[in-house]
C-alpha cells in the first residue's frame, strides 16, 4: 500500500473555481517533472529552497497558465521530499489541465491524506500529530481549534512519550531480570515500579477523562430539547438558532422528524437536537418520533426540558421518570411562556420545583425572545464544568481512547501482579502491552491497516 | 472609488474547506500588518522577494495556524505593491481568524477584483489584459482557455497598440495644420493617410467579424434542437448528454421547460437546448412553450431539426418557413429512427429531402445511438467554419466589440470626409474619435466607472 517511490500530486485548495488555487507535487521526482512542463532558464533543482519563481506552464507549443512555482527542498518541506507548490489560475479547466500534464509526466495522483502521511513516514510528524492535521482542518469552533492545534503542536505526544520511557526503563531491567531468571536477582526495584505505575495510571485517566469532553467538543456538544407536545419546544429552537428553521404551528404534534442545527456559543459548537412532544399516542409515525427523542435524550450531553408554567409537579415528575436519563448528563427545567405571569405567580412557580427537583431552573419566554441568554450561559457551564484542569491536555480522537484504555487495563493487571507475586514473565507481557498500546498512540509501533484506516478520512491535497 | 492607499486582503482561494487556502494582502502596509501577526525573527520586509517562511500565526498568546508566509516586494508582484501570500491549513475556521486578524490590525477588505485593478493602474498589464484574467478564470474549454490566455499575454493589446500607433502620427500632423491653417500647408500625405484608413478599417472589421466566434466560444455554443413533437428531441439530447437530464415519455408535448445542458466536444463548449416540440395547440401553457422555441431558435448558432423518416418534404417545408432563420446560422436536418428502415428505403428519402433543401443531411437513432458521432463532427465542423483564419486574434468581449465598432464608424466618416474634401478640423475631430475609441481597449483612456463595470465581476481575491 505505501510505496515512498513514487511522485505524487493533487490539487490543495478547495474544490471549484476561485482566484487562485494549488497543485502540491511530493516525491523524488518533483523537480524533474516539473521542470518539464514549465518555462524557467534552469533545471527546477538548481534553485534554492524555498524560493518563488514566475513562470509559464507549457503543454509542447501551446501555453496553459503563467503560474507561481515555489520549491522546497527534501527535508525541509512538509512531507520531507522534494516538494513543488504551483499556484495557478483558479479555473477548474486550469487545474485539471496541469493535473494531466503532471500525470502525463510520470507523477501519480495523491491518495486522501498522503502527503501528510509521507510526513509522517519521513518523521517530520508522529501519527497523533498527522491525526491532529485532518482535526485542524475539519475544525469548526475555538474549542475544536485549539485541541486539534495543540496536538498538531505535539503536546499530546510529549506527554505520552514520558510516560512510556519511563516504562521502558522498567521493561529493560525486567527482560535483564528474566535473562538472569535461574538467579533470583531483581535489578527492578518493585516499589519504585509500582510508584511509577500507580502514577502511569493516575495520568492515563486523566487523559481517558477528558475524552468525554474532547469528544463532544470535536464533535459539537449535542442538546436535547424535549418537553410535552405544544409546548414550545420549536420555537425555544428557532429562537436559539435565530432562524426559521423549524415549522411551528398550533396544531400539538407538528414536529416529527428530528431537525438539527449547529449553533456557535462562546467557541463552543452545540448541537441542537429538535424532537418530538413526549406524550401517549395512538399515532404510528408520531409514536416513533417519541421512542427516536428517547434514544436522543440519551446521547445528549445535555437536556433542556422545557415545560408549561401550569404544568403539575406530579407530571414533571412522571415525565422525568419516563427518560433514560444518564449519570455523566446536564438537565435543566425551563419554564417558557413566564412572560405572560405576574412576578409572584413565576417566584411561586419556581420555588415549587425548586424543591422536588435538583435541576437549575429557568424563567424564558421563548415567543418573546426573553431570558435566552440564561440558556446560553447555562450550556458553557455545563461544558466548562466537563474540562477539569484548564491547562491539561484534552484528547478528542476516539483510537487514542480506546489505545490509553488498553494500555491501562494492562497497568492495572500489572499492578495487581505485582501484590500478588506474579511471575516475572507475566509481568514482562503485560509491561510489553502497556508499551505496545502507548506506542500505537505516536505511531512507534503500527500496521498497514492502522494507517490505512487514519489518512482514508483525509482530504486529498494534504 | 479608487484608494491605492490602503492595503487589502482576500481569501484568494475557492470557498470552502480544503488542504490549504491562501489569502492574499497587497499595499503599502502590507509586511507591516502581517509582521504583526506572524512569528518571524525579523520584520518581513527584510527577508528577500520571492522567498517563502514557515511561521506561526498568533493572536496574542494564541496559535492560530502554522503557516507558510511568501513576500513579494514591489514592483515585482502580481498588483505591483508590497505583497503578502499566506498559505494556510484549509479549515474555515482558520481562513475566518486570518482574516479577522488581518483586518483588525489595518488592512480592509478587497473588492471583486481589487488587486487586478491595482496591477492595471500600477502598469502591470493593460485593461484588456486585466479583463482577460477574469475570462481565463471563468474558462471551461480548451478554446475558450485559448482565446482568453492569448488576450492575457498582450497578443490583443499589442494588435491595438500597432493600430493606435499610426493613426497617432497622423493625428499630430494634421494638429500640426490646423496650427497652420491660415497657410494652407498640408503635413499629412492625404493618399497615405487615405491608404492607412483602408487598412485600419480592414483589420478593425478581421477583429469585429471574430466577435461572433469568440463570444459563442466564451459564452458556449448555443445548439437548439427542434422538431414536431414527440419526434425525439429529448431521447436525442440525452443520447448527446449521455445521462438522463429530460424527461423522455410516450406522450407528446411532454417537454415544455427548456432545458440546458452542456456538453464539451473537441475543445468547444456546447449549450443545448431542449425545446417543446413545434405544432399548432390549444394548450396555453404548450404554445407559451413554443413561442419561447422559435425565440430560441433564433438565438442558436446551430440548429440541429429533427424530422421522422416520414415526414413529408411539405411538412419539412412548412415547418422551415415558420422558422425564424438567420443568415449566419447553420443548421442541419437530422432523420431519426433510421435504424427501423431498410438501406434502400433509407437511402431514397435522404436523397428526397437533399434534392429540396440546402442543408446537411444526418441519418441517426437518437434511440440506439446510432451515427452520433456525425452530429459531432457537424458541430465542430460550423465551428471551424466560422474562425476563418487560424493564427488571427479572436476578440470575445462586447466591450471591445463595441468600441472597434464605434472606432470603424468613425474612421469610416473620416475616410468619406477625405474624398469629399472635409475641412480639416471636422476630420481632426473624426480621428479623435477613432484614437478615442482604441483607447478605452487599453484602457490608456477610461473612466471610473468604466473600470467599475469591469472588476465588478471579477471574484474576490483577483
Amino acid at each position: 500500500m505505501i510505496d515512498r517511490e513514487t511522485t505524487i500530486c493533487a490539487i490543495a485548495t478547495p474544490p471549484g473555481t476561485g482566484a487562485i488555487a494549488v497543485i502540491r507535487i511530493s516525491g523524488p521526482e518533483a523537480f524533474p517533472i516539473c521542470s518539464k512542463i514549465i518555462t524557467l532558464p534552469k533545471s527546477l533543482s538548481e534553485y534554492p529552497s524555498h524560493t518563488v519563481h514566475l513562470c509559464r506552464i507549457v503543454d509542447k507549443d501551446e501555453v496553459v497558465d503563467e503560474v507561481l512555482v515555489t520549491l522546497f527542498k527534501s527535508p525541509r518541506s512538509y512531507t520531507g521530499e522534494d516538494t513543488v507548490e504551483i499556484s495557478c489560475h483558479g479555473s477548474l479547466y486550469i487545474q485539471q489541465r496541469i493535473m494531466e500534464l503532471l500525470l502525463r509526466h510520470g507523477a501519480t495522483l495523491a491518495q486522501p491524506g498522503e502527503f501528510t502521511l509521507r510526513a509522517f513516514l519521513n518523521g517530520k510528524m508522529d501519527l497523533s500529530q498527522a491525526e491532529a492535521v485532518a482535526d485542524l482542518i475539519q475544525s469548526t469552533s475555538q474549542a475544536s481549534h485549539k485541541i486539534a492545534m495543540n496536538q498538531m503542536r505535539g503536546e499530546f505526544s510529549k506527554q505520552i512519550q514520558q510516560l512510556r520511557q519511563q516504562l521502558v526503563h522498567f521493561a529493560s531491567l525486567i527482560e535483564l531480570e528474566l535473562d538472569f531468571s535461574e538467579e533470583d536477582v531483581e535489578f527492578a526495584d518493585r516499589n519504585t515500579l509500582r510508584e511509577n505505575l500507580v502514577q502511569l495510571i493516575s495520568q492515563i485517566e486523566q487523559l481517558t477523562d477528558s475524552f468525554q469532553y474532547g469528544n463532544v467538543i470535536k464533535q459539537g456538544v449535542p442538546v436535547a430539547i424535549i418537553g410535552k407536545p405544544n409546548v414550545g419546544k420549536s420555537t425555544l429552537l428557532n429562537t436559539l438558532l435565530n432562524e426559521e428553521k423549524a415549522i411551528v404551528s398550533e396544531i400539538p404534534g407538528t414536529t416529527r422528524d428530528i431537525i438539527e442545527d449547529t449553533l456557535n456559543i462562546g467557541g463552543i459548537l452545540f448541537r441542537f437536537i429538535d424532537t418530538a412532544g413526549i406524550r401517549h399516542t395512538s399515532d404510528t409515525i408520531e409514536s416513533m418520533g417519541i421512542e427516536r427523542t428517547l434514544s436522543n435524550v440519551q446521547k445528549a450531553t445535555i437536556i433542556l426540558y422545557l415545560i408549561d408554567p401550569l404544568e403539575s409537579v406530579d407530571a414533571i415528575r412522571e415525565m422525568i421518570a419516563t427518560l433514560p436519563l444518564q449519570k455523566q448528563q446536564f438537565m435543566a427545567i425551563v419554564i417558557n411562556k413566564t412572560d405572560r405571569l405576574e412576578s409572584m405567580e413565576k417566584q411561586k412557580i419556581m420555588e415549587d420545583i425548586r424543591q422536588h427537583f435538583p435541576y437549575p431552573i429557568i424563567p424564558v419566554s421563548a415567543k418573546n425572545k426573553i431570558n435566552i441568554e440564561r440558556i446560553h450561559t447555562f450550556l458553557i457551564e455545563c461544558i466548562k464544568s466537563m474540562k477539569h484542569n484548564e491547562s491539561s491536555t484534552v484528547i478528542s480522537n476516539i483510537r487514542h481512547y480506546e489505545a490509553l484504555t488498553h494500555a491501562r487495563e494492562a497497568a492495572m493487571r500489572m499492578l495487581e501482579g505485582l501484590n500478588t507475586g506474579l511471575p516475572n514473565d507475566l509481568l514482562a507481557e503485560e509491561l510489553r502491552q502497556v508499551l505496545y498500546y502507548m506506542g500505537t498512540i505516536s505511531g512507534t509501533i503500527t500496521t498497514d491497516e492502522v494507517l490505512g484506516n487514519i489518512f482514508r478520512n483525509f482530504c486529498i491535497g494534504k
